[in-house]
């Protein structure tokens, strides 16, 4: 039995970690849940998994959230906020497994906390690798705390690493769908809507990472990622486009074998995966019907249709603090967008021009440093957001 | 540094495995080569290769050999002949690894020989393991000597079982292309001629094999095979066509993923696999270029165009000598073909119809056993050809 800690319990991450919790009582029960301002859902979640603490957002919210509560709950539940309460939760000495299913930067201090206590980290908020990547590898080498992939991406490399020695790694190769915008006319890039941006083709997300796809600036972000988490060079890690989604990427070995992990593009798939290694456990979720899906395609990536890709290999190949300033301006970038003070072309220009204003920038040393790294480089964006937004 | 003894050296798996031994001057030597009739061919892989031991089918071809030998072998070399010459190729006691690439059932003596000798076989030769299958497994285990495979399809499975553990086996998928025949208008069978049934679409391979392919009964001989090479049931090996071959199997697990290999369509890969595990060796025979092969499609196996699936499958489920029966009744169908005196269709009649002749045969308790239930089969499935020949 594993107790587990869900971090962003009502996120699509989150509820889908519940999801995959609730069909395997006898293995994984939940500790602790943190959430930010879903009370209403987070009251839910609480009646029907039992979690001995809840973490909050805002203070202010407590009592409503206590109202909402069960009568049963009222009383013994312990409910904590803000910065110190995530914490908290991603390090409750009962928890085996922290699920990082945040969104953001935000999740850097819980993710590490987490490690820094040993647990097993779940880890699908990537921009906490991203941003303090060495910082957290290096914590949980010390406690040897371990970190599963959550997305479908690195957990098919996670799969297909064990059929091989590291050594004998050619490549790894993250596929991407290559979002909505994949046969859109250049030409009509200025146009695009929010609605346009956010309907991904192959998979059902949040907003954030929805326009990352639409980037793919998220894939971009993934081979930072997958740098950190496997120790594998940033030039052998490549990207291809793989409209249908089902091939969720694949390691390519020294003697020319491919070894592609393929399932349906359900997160309840890598979550699973993440909680229960080194174990499979009878999926409840369905099975994929290769033959139902028609065939599968590849394609290299355009850089002038997905300059992102681009971009975030290059703030990885200047190492040090640029990944984290990559990471904050495109957080900027993308709620401008979201917000409709800028066009969708304008989400990379203002990257491009904070990752320049920021020049090069040291690797963090501290949570510190790398929260500092993350304010300057926002505070960058923003200006340079709104610069934009004003000539448009 | 690895000594090897190839058997079926002129063959195409042969040749293949010469060609990765060469890439490999540091780690692999060739200590003996078994052979047929191809004498000049030998003569020249002697040459090149400098084994100790040679071994060829006829006694008569001995002279004949030594003559064609480079001056300085014509002394020291050992030839023997016949099948104790094979014997003692496959379990000579200098040799690490024995490629058994001989084709159909005569392969049988020395799959078991090398395995009883405690070798590393490399099997390319799957009817030994079809004819028998429990024998040679046993002996294995007995022994420790390891099986591993060489063709696409098990190499792949091989590799993919790697991700899991085997209680964790949903069901092996074994991939086929399908063959010449995967689109031609099933009323025009019976007038399939022996180079449309040999021109297979992506595989180069001998006549024997691709006829197997046309019909598919390769890839019911693959179930049989996987069932004693990684030993799960039956129920749990399924087949899929996919026109590519660039999917070469999966194994599907308990928790919905499908981990697959993939690779070029040469089977030096699998080869180099076989010869190098636990290793990966850097393979200097190209890459697979995923984007270049343009889409990979999947269909279900049609009972009406590859009735030889069903088959061998019914083969296996019965057990005993079936699959042997099923085996030879092929072999001399085959050959009934490629000599013009039956056509296509029959293949699968003369396997239907001696495998009812046979009725249920026990499985054989040793390898005398085992060629006896072979041989009575040959004898069947010759009448049955001869009468099908008369009718047409």
């Amino acid at each position: 039995m594993k107790n587990i800690s869900v971090l962003g319990s009502t996120g699509s991450i989150g509820r889908a970690s519940l999801d995959v919790i609730a069909a395997f009582p006898d293995r994984f029960r939940v500790c602790a849940l943190a959430a930010g301002r879903s009370i209403e859902r987070l009251a839910q979640q609480i009646g029907l998994y039992s979690p001995g603490l809840v973490s909050i957002e805002r203070d202010e919210d407590v009592p409503r959230l206590r109202a909402l509560l069960p009568p049963g709950f009222r009383g013994r539940l312990r409910i904590v906020a803000g910065p110190a309460g995530l914490e908290e939760a991603a390090s409750l000495p009962e928890a085996d497994i922290v699920v990082a299913g945040l969104v953001g930067a935000v999740g850097l201090r819980s993710a590490h906390a987490a490690v820094a206590a040993g647990k097993r980290l779940a880890l699908a908020n990537k921009e906490a690798l991203v941003v303090a990547g060495e910082l957290i590898v290096a914590t949980a080498r010390r406690s040897g705390a371990e970190i599963l992939p959550v997305d479908s991406e690195h957990s098919a490399i996670h799969q297909a690493l064990r059929s091989g020695k590291r050594e004998e790694i050619h490549r790894l190769v993250l596929t991407g769908a290559g979002g909505p915008l994949l046969t859109r006319d250049l030409a009509t890039f200025p146009g695009i809507t929010v609605e346009e941006a956010l309907a991904h083709p192959t998979w059902k997300m949040g907003p954030k990472i929805s326009v990352d796809s639409a980037t793919m600036m998220n894939k971009g972000l993934e081979v930072i990622e997958a740098h950190f988490l496997f120790g594998v060079a940033p030039s052998k890690i490549d990207v291809l486009i793989h409209p249908q989604s089902v091939i969720h990427s694949f390691v390519e070995f020294v003697d020319g074998s491919l070894v592609a992990q393929i399932a349906r593009n359900d997160m309840r798939f890598p979550i699973l995966y993440a909680l229960s290694h080194p174990d499979r456990l009878p999926n409840p979720f369905g099975r994929l019907d290769l033959v139902g899906v028609g065939h599968l395609a590849f394609q290299e990536v355009d850089p002038r249709r997905y300059p992102a890709v681009g971009l975030a290999r290059a703030a990885l190949s200047s190492g040090g603090g640029m990944p984290a300033v990559v990471n904050a301006a495109n957080e900027v970038a993308v709620g401008a967008f979201l917000e409709g003070k800028i066009s969708f072309p304008d989400i990379v220009h203002v990257v491009s021009e904070t990752a320049a204003a920021c020049g090069r920038v040291p690797g963090p040393g501290s949570l510190d440093e790398a929260e500092e790294i993350d304010r300057t480089a926002r505070q960058s964006a923003s200006r340079i957001a709104r610069m934009l937004a004003r000539a448009s």
